[in-house]
Parts: C-alpha cells; sequence; structure tokens
C-alpha cells in the first residue's frame, strides 16, 4: 500500500540483534524507507557472549557497529534510541527521554533479557549472560575471584573463594561451566604463585532429569560425561529456592560459591508488554502464523520476542536461526502488503543445533545425525566463525582461538581499576 | 646483603607499567624473591591508548595480564593490589583496605596520573587519558556525540555536536586530534545518514607558542601543517582558565565542544607523597643519581614518579624507554647490593622520540635525523608493534591496523549500553 504523501512506506525494526538486522538487510534497496532502532551502537553476535564472559575473546571481537554493517543500505536509517512503548493504533513507537517516531509497518525484535522467575533481586548476586556488559562482568567477577584467592592466607578461604556456581543446565549454562573449568585447568594453571587454580570447583546445577533438555538424551548423556572430564561436578533435580551473595540455597543445604552464574531462564523484553496484545508467561508476543500481531496485520513480532508454535506443538525455541528466518518472512510479508498481496504464514526450517562444551568437546544434532566431541566441536568453530559478521573479526577470532588453543592462553583477562578497587573493599566485607 | 633468616632478599616493585615490569624481568632467576603489585592485573601499553580511545583498538589488544607476561620467572610473585603508602624506615608497604607487606628493597615505578594543575573538578568535563577505562570513557563520549548529532533535528546543535576541543598539544593531544579528525572524515564517513561527520571541527589548544615543545622546531611546524591536511585547527597561546561540560573558556572567550578532552599535564601518582622523600611541582621524586630516594639507598623511584636530570640540565622525559632503562639500572643495582658492591649512576641513553598524527602522518627524531610524513608513520608503526607484548597481538594489532588502513573501518566502536541509556538522558538536559 502507497502512502497518501507518496513518500515511500516507513518500516521501524525495533532492535540490532539477529532478527532486526536481518529484517534490515531484508528490505535494503526495496521500494520502503527503514528505521532500525537499537538501545546500543552494536550488533552482539550472542553465541558467543560466553566467551568474553570467560576471557576467550574480547568485546570488540563479537561485536560489530550496525551502522557499518547496513553502511551500503542508502534506504536504512539507524538511529541509537531505546524503545519503551508501542501505540499499534496512532503507529508511533515511543523512546526513552521523550520523542516517538511513527511508522506503516512495524517488526518488534526487541529479544529477551534474563528472567529470575519473580525473583529480580537475584539479579545482583548471580548475574544473568544477555549482553556484553553482562559478559565484562562475569570476567570480571571469576578473575577477582582467583586474584582475592592468591592474596589469600587461610586455605579455607582460598578454597570457597575458588568455588563457582552455574544455575541452569541449557546451553549457555553448560558452555558457561565448560570455559570456566578450562579457564581454571588449563589457562591460569601456571599463572599463580599460592594457589593451585585447577583445584577450582564448578558445580552446574539443572532443575530438571538432565541437562541440555532440548537435546536427544544421548547427546544429553555425552555432554554431561564430556562437562566431567573437565571437572564439571552437575547436579540435576537442583531446585534453588534462595540466592545471596557468596550463597546457594536448595531447600534445607546451602551452596557457597564465590561466583554465582544464572542461565535458567529469559522472558521477552519489557516493550512487548506495551502492545497490548496476548503473551505467553514468559512476556512473548502470541503472534499469528504470519508473525503478525493479532489484529494488527502491519505489526510483526520476530524472534525471542515472538510465541509460536512449531510442528511439534512447542514453541520455537529462542535460537538465532529463527530469529533471523522469521525476520526474511517479516520483511518478505511488508514488501508483499506494499505491492498489495496477503501475507504468509512462516515455517521454521531447522537445520540441527549444536552446544559446545569446551576444547575440542561439543555435541550437535544436524538432521537424524547425531555428534560428539571433536567431530561436533569442529562443526560449532566452523559454523560461528562463518557466521561471525565482517571478515575482519572472523580473521582475528580464527587467530584469537588458534592462539589459545595452542599456548592456552588467552589475552582478554583485564580487570578494569574502578572493579578492582571495588572488589579491594570486597576482601573486608567478605563473610567468612 | 644476604638476609639473615637465609631467604634471599625480598625485592618489592609497585607497579606494573613499563618500568615495574622491565624491572621484574631484569630480576627474573636472579638469587632474590621479587613481589610486583599492581592495582589491576594487567600491564597496558600507553603509547596506544589515544588508539582504544579512537575506536581504532579494543582494549585487550594493548593490555596483556602482568602474571602471563611473568609466568616463567618463578622468583617473581604477582599481587592486584593498591598500594598506598611506603614507610621507608620500617621498610612496609601499606595496601588499600588493609594489609601490608614488607621488603628488603622497593623499587616505586607506580607512574603518572592526570594532573588539571589545581582544577581537579576540570576533571568530569575534560577526562585525560592515562588508564584503559579512560579510553574507553573518551571513545563512549565521542561515539555518542555522533549517535546524538544523528538523532538532533535543529542544524545549530548538529553543529554545536560534532565540535571536539582537545587541550594541550604534547604528543598525546597531538595524536587525540589527529585520530579524531580521521575518525569523523574518513571512518564515520558513510556511516550516517542524517549529519555529515566530516564536517565535525576538531580544535586543539596549546598555552605555548608551539605543539610538540619537546621537538625540533621544523618538526613542531610540519606536524602542524600535518594536523591542518587532516582539518584540525590548531590554536597556540590559548590559555584555558575554566572548563564545565561542553565550554572552555579562555579568559573572555568561551569555547564550545561536545568533548572536551584534556592532555595537557601530569603528576606523579599520590603514593610518592607519603615517602617522605623531596618532590618537585608534579609530586615527583627528586632521586639521586643511583635511581635512590635520598638517604634510603635500598629504595629505588623510577619513572613517571622520578625526577632525574639528564645531560642537557633538563629533566628526562616521562617516556616508556626512561622508564625501562632506568629499571634495568635499578634491578642491578639491587643485585649489586646484594653482592656486596655500590650502585652505580644511572645514564639515560636517548635513542629518539616520535609522535604519530594520523594515517600516513607522523614526526620522528632520530639522533640528528628529522623524519616527517609517511616514512616517520612507517618507523612509528614498526617500532610500536615490535614493542607491544605478546606475538598475537602483535599479529592482531597489525591485521587491525591494516584492516582499517585499507577499509577505513574501525571495529572497537561499541557503546555499552548503561553509557548509552545515560547519554539518552543528556538528550534532554543539553544546554543550547
Amino acid at each position: 500500500m502507497a502512502q497518501g504523501t507518496g513518500d515511500p512506506p516507513h518500516v521501524v525494526i525495533v532492535g540490532g540483534g539477529f532478527g532486526g538486522l536481518t529484517a534490515a538487510q531484508s528490505l535494503a534497496g526495496a521500494p520502503v524507507r527503514v528505521t532500525l532502532l537499537d538501545r546500543t551502537n552494536h550488533h552482539t553476535f550472542q553465541p558467543l557472549l560466553y566467551q568474553v564472559a570467560m576471557a576467550g575473546l574480547s568485546p570488540a571481537e563479537i561485536a560489530q557497529p550496525i551502522r557499518a554493517i547496513v553502511q551500503r543500505a542508502r534506504n536504512v536509517t539507524v538511529l541509537m534510541a531505546e524503545a519503551v512503548g508501542v501505540d499499534l493504533e496512532a503507529r508511533t513507537v515511543s523512546l526513552l527521554y521523550g520523542g516517538s517516531i511513527s511508522f506503516d509497518y512495524l517488526i518488534v525484535a526487541c529479544g529477551a533479557e534474563t528472567s529470575y522467575f519473580g525473583h529480580d533481586e537475584w539479579g545482583d548476586a548471580a548475574p544473568g549472560l544477555k549482553s556484553l556488559a553482562d559478559a565484562v562482568d562475569i570476567r570480571e567477577r571469576v578473575l577477582i575471584a582467583f586474584e582475592q584467592a592468591e592474596r589469600e592466607e587461610s586455605a579455607a578461604r582460598r578454597e570457597e573463594l575458588l568455588s563457582f556456581v552455574v544455575i541452569g543446565g541449557g546451553p549457555t549454562g553448560v558452555e558457561l561451566a565448560g570455559a570456566l573449568a578450562e579457564l581454571s585447568r588449563f589457562v591460569l594453571e601456571r599463572d599463580f604463585r599460592r594457589i593451585d587454580p585447577s583445584a577450582a570447583r564448578v558445580l552446574l546445577l539443572e532443575g530438571g532429569d538432565r541437562i541440555l533438555p532440548s537435546f536427544p538424551r544421548d547427546l544429553s548423556e555425552r555432554a554431561q560425561s564430556q562437562l566431567g572430564e573437565l571437572g564439571v561436578v552437575v547436579r540435576t533435580g537442583a531446585h534453588v529456592t534462595a540466592i545471596e551473595r557468596g550463597t546457594v540455597t536448595l531447600g534445607n543445604e546451602q551452596i557457597h560459591g564465590s561466583v554465582v552464574l544464572w542461565a535458567a531462564g529469559v522472558r521477552a523484553a519489557p516493550l512487548t508488554a506495551t502492545l497490548g496484545a496476548p503473551l505467553d508467561r514468559s512476556g512473548r508476543v502470541l503472534v499469528r502464523s504470519d508473525l503478525t500481531v493479532p489484529g494488527h496485520p502491519r505489526a510483526f513480532v520476530i524472534g525471542d520476542a515472538a510465541h509460536l508454535d512449531g510442528k511439534d506443538g512447542k514453541p520455537l525455541p529462542g535460537v538465532s536461526p529463527v530469529a533471523m528466518q522469521q525476520a526474511r518472512a517479516a520483511a518478505r510479508s511488508i514488501l508483499r502488503a506494499v505491492s498489495g498481496q496477503r501475507a504468509l504464514p512462516f515455517e521454521y526450517v531447522d537445520k540441527g543445533s549444536m552446544a559446545t562444551i569446551g576444547r575440542s568437546r561439543a555435541i550437535a544434532m544436524l538432521d537424524r545425525v547425531h555428534l560428539s566431541g571433536f567431530v561436533a566441536w569442529m562443526a560449532w568453530l566452523l559454523v560461528h566463525i562463518w557466521y561471525l559478521i565482517g571478515f575482519k573479526n572472523r580473521l582475528v577470532v580464527m587467530i584469537t582461538w588458534a592462539w589459545s588453543y595452542l599456548t592456552y592462553r588467552r589475552g582478554a583477562r583485564i580487570i578494569a581499576w574502578h572493579t578492582a578497587r571495588d572488589a579491594g573493599s570486597a576482601f573486608q566485607k567478605r563473610v567468612p
């Protein structure tokens, strides 16, 4: 539908993650004006966030300025702005600190954030991993634990400082636990004089009866045994009832951990609640089969912010292939609408999934083929380097990985001074 | 002098910069115990900090964990701890948040910090560049200015947002101004839709009668003309009398700048004041010719924290070659003392100095040879890559530079979300 003014229709995309960015790229050069809003100025390659958290990669290696990515798409304008509300009737998106932007078509790709299932007060004691800032925060907590242990006189306290707890046995929790064990066993091993970093304990807690429940049972088991080889202790059926700084409570039991990480749940970003659309328990919009908001054929919701059931009747998972395929479908539907055709239902093509556990260790499910160990890890490596945006990033990440593979060194082990200073005060405040 | 206990003498080094790190490396394997204290966990390659501030490199590319660097020196222990006082009589160094460490020999290599000459209140409005945290802060201020301008409706305000002021015409100020001009003219040029980043104005203010006063007059002039080619406006004889956020006052004149950077002065880190030794106006310890504190032959002060006159009667400059040569001399003197010999006076061997202005632009003074332009820039490039610590860092920095040289792209253009959010509020608060 062309606009009354003669201007090409205006598509506003909220979010520069996998979904929003792919939507913008799909609309590049098309007869629409596109405005892409993101609260930061960069796209983050989320599947490698855990590598930043564990000092394997540095932030710039998995982030790219959104402007640079869509530089050649002259019909795409990027604005660094945080969308805080959507008025579907008035067709406007309101921005933080005032101002709003009107649209003819809308794609909400605002993604997900960490969910503590009603216990937001756990956030400070057990950070989640959804952004580069989270990753850097986790990296500093982990590195500082080792530094504090090296300064500690009491053996009991040293042991306590070298105890890490990861909550949640999904892919992120498994990656974090595996990378944490590797960091202590291989990378830091020769760097300290007073402590033995490889004595660090890594505990992975999962509420269900097995880790990686979205994978077939045989792959879950192989993942668990690979984690075991790295020294990670896995406890299933572990229901967390409380978290305070340094302590996780499971019913009557208390577990100490100098660093506690939360990888047990996500929910849609709060913007979805402003749409006035039906939501699921995780705040995701229950979209129609063509990804539109019920009753609003010009408003699409995609990726982690959307709830759409797959062929098996279960909601599609919050992974990048879903977001990217939905982005292409939404872009196609908008272009069809502009030329007067009706939208088509979305169908997800599942090309497989994988989870990495550590150096040379992973599991992969490609159609009916189940892989584990080195072969799965090579597959994981190739896919992740391939999808990294920007030739330079691919090259630098490849060198960085080859370097740490061969030397067991990690370059991104930086603690900023202000954090170090804050940590110093923790020496005093620490509860025995 | 061997210790009564039979233990090897204990050398405490304060600071893991060029001086402290070189001292530790010089004492590796020697018959002494060494403890190296630093308030962070990493060594920063300071000559390239301005590259981080201007998004050319990311922090991990110019920083290395100190533990990893001295990993093989089994007689060296690294502790992340901030020294806050020295008692030369009791031979102890006291640490922030309690605790102290005793020494037989001491090397103070605590470096310098930004000095506002009695106007510390200018710090928030005009940050200096002495640490990675400073560099990231400056990077975000600069990138946010462009993002805000892209969102701005008023042309006058856009122009204001794209005005940058650098105070201080020494090497750091020249590097910052040059890199800032390049960032706006080449890197960001094609990334925006509403603004023309190359219309950004960069003003370099210098109090003296020429920039780079430590270089011969002909090289100063060549540097100024190279800055001019990049569009930097240089004003000499400019005496700053006040700074507030967004405004620099020179007597009766007010200059607006959305980002103001301070590169006009440094002073020794405050630890020097606790030594009870004679200091110069910049807080540097007036050391004896053998780099010891007068009256304390076991306590050495080196690098930016020390004041020692060179052959020309002027104090040695605060550059890494001075710090590194002094570190080796102090280490040698300690080993001589341990074996009963007396310390030798320090003599600085000046191998030349250089300053970079931008892509293909630099000046260099190597003995009597004065270079400028591309040749000087190539010399600068080779020297800086050569001295970067770690083979991987050299390789990655080389690739990063080659990449940005060929494509005019810079990968490290990241604004963290919390900063973006704070900047959003600045949209509202901004004074017209």
